[in-house]
């Protein structure tokens, strides 16, 4: 099982220890922790599964490994800027969005055209037409979060 | 002056003519006009745009140039699905969305991280904790769309 | 018709004779010229198209329009360093190396493996168990490139 | 320590046994495999890898995780095709070629032009104006090969 966490690259306290329950959580039930490799939420997650003995796997933006966050074991260097947000969601079997600023709700928008489930803890609400789409699955916790990404998390 | 104009791959008639508009105008006023290359609203502003005499760009997802829209005069054959959605509004001095769904969605969260200025027609409208980010610019017409996307187009 | 002329980033005098002559030719002959929009052979070769009337697209390794070389006529701005280089040869209908190092190295062997038919001016050679493989289709003048470029160039 | 091994996705026994001695010696010292995920040497690398209780990352290049061979970890999914190479390369430290089409041309080139280091194994000779370019580090067995890529990697 491979599960993105996708978040801002800075972030409070309080959404970081958000982060860290659900890196540790994915950890504790097995599943590879997939993130974009940087600071913020994607450290705060990363950190979480080490901390749970788990494997975390940072796809990062820039030309070097030194810019992965100190829990990535495996950094993949892609040098593609913005368009390695794609690869988060698109190797993953289901993601979970952990607030967010804009590259986070490109993560969203192309997990949803892709077709993986998104989890969202206290992420973005998107309208269309004065209507709010339902397609992010919210969650209340960590746990829940994690729950719903493995009951539906693609084969 | 090179102007994205963003929407989906199908959409009904009065979207398309709305999209035919802008492409029209964006002509009329010298822009070159970039987009995903295919159908729906893509198809309908490279209409626009050649029927005014303007020269238009494709930025394919898959390997042939032969997905192009027929009114696609540079068709950029990327083989690189939705990624190439970054391409599209990294291009672009400012970014026209006429409505769109999921990967439309995308392109107006890569612009607005970075930095590129969004124009909206009749498109998404994005909450982040219970309130609205404004960053998209909303406008009536098509008119207005590429009005506001000269004015505020990066240098 | 869309022809690719790739080669090194800086360069001689001389190669930027004959890339400036390939440029023109194309030009000349109506076709489109793409490169990877940076120096040396690069605009060399669109200095030559624009002399001649020709449309120039650049395909950017990096994220602003402004490392574009002054005869590009559309930058498309990627963001994602080398692996541009897929993007320049997988729109050509026919490649052109004049010369080159490693970079223009990657662009001959991804466009033999896409199948693009490669026309080089003095470019390099590739052998394989002793043996020198010949899908390099060798030219003596900037004329004869182009000559073979419209012959050989994919639908 | 993360190091590459790159070559065809079909191959002879002969080659994919010492595909495989790579895999498994690469392992044996700790390094983490990183390659194109697919068939041939890439199979045969990854099962070599795991028989010596490796880890093992595929940079897929369509849009399904099913595609990896069986012996891939961590499938990451680009939908890039072909210009997922620059990923695999870009990521190592050290890059050992086996064999090869023109695929693994592309990636040797891509590798010598970022500056990582290329060992090979029976892999391709580069002529320039007559004279062998010596970039790629030969060696003559997979002992060799693994030894010397870990002597060169860059840090």
């Amino acid at each position: 099982m491979l599960i993105a966490v996708i978040g801002d690259g800075r972030c409070s306290e309080q959404v970081a220890a958000l982060a860290e329950a659900v890196g540790r959580e994915l950890a504790r039930r097995g599943a590879v922790l997939i993130c974009g490799g940087l600071g913020g939420v994607m450290e705060a997650a990363c950190r979480g599964a080490k901390a749970a003995g788990g494997l975390t796997v940072g796809i990062l933006p820039g030309t070097s490994h030194r810019e992965a966050n100190p829990y990535v074991d495996v950094p993949i260097v892609t040098g593609m800027g913005e368009a390695r947000n794609v690869l988060v969601v698109q190797s993953a079997q289901a993601v979970i969005a952990v607030h967010g600023e804009y590259g986070t709700l490109s993560e969203i928008a192309h997990a949803l055209k892709l077709g993986i489930p998104v989890i969202g803890l206290n992420t973005w609400h998107l309208q269309q037409n004065g209507q709010e789409r339902q397609d992010i699955v919210r969650a209340a916790s960590a746990e829940e979060a994690v729950e719903r990404a493995f009951a539906l998390a693609t084969p």
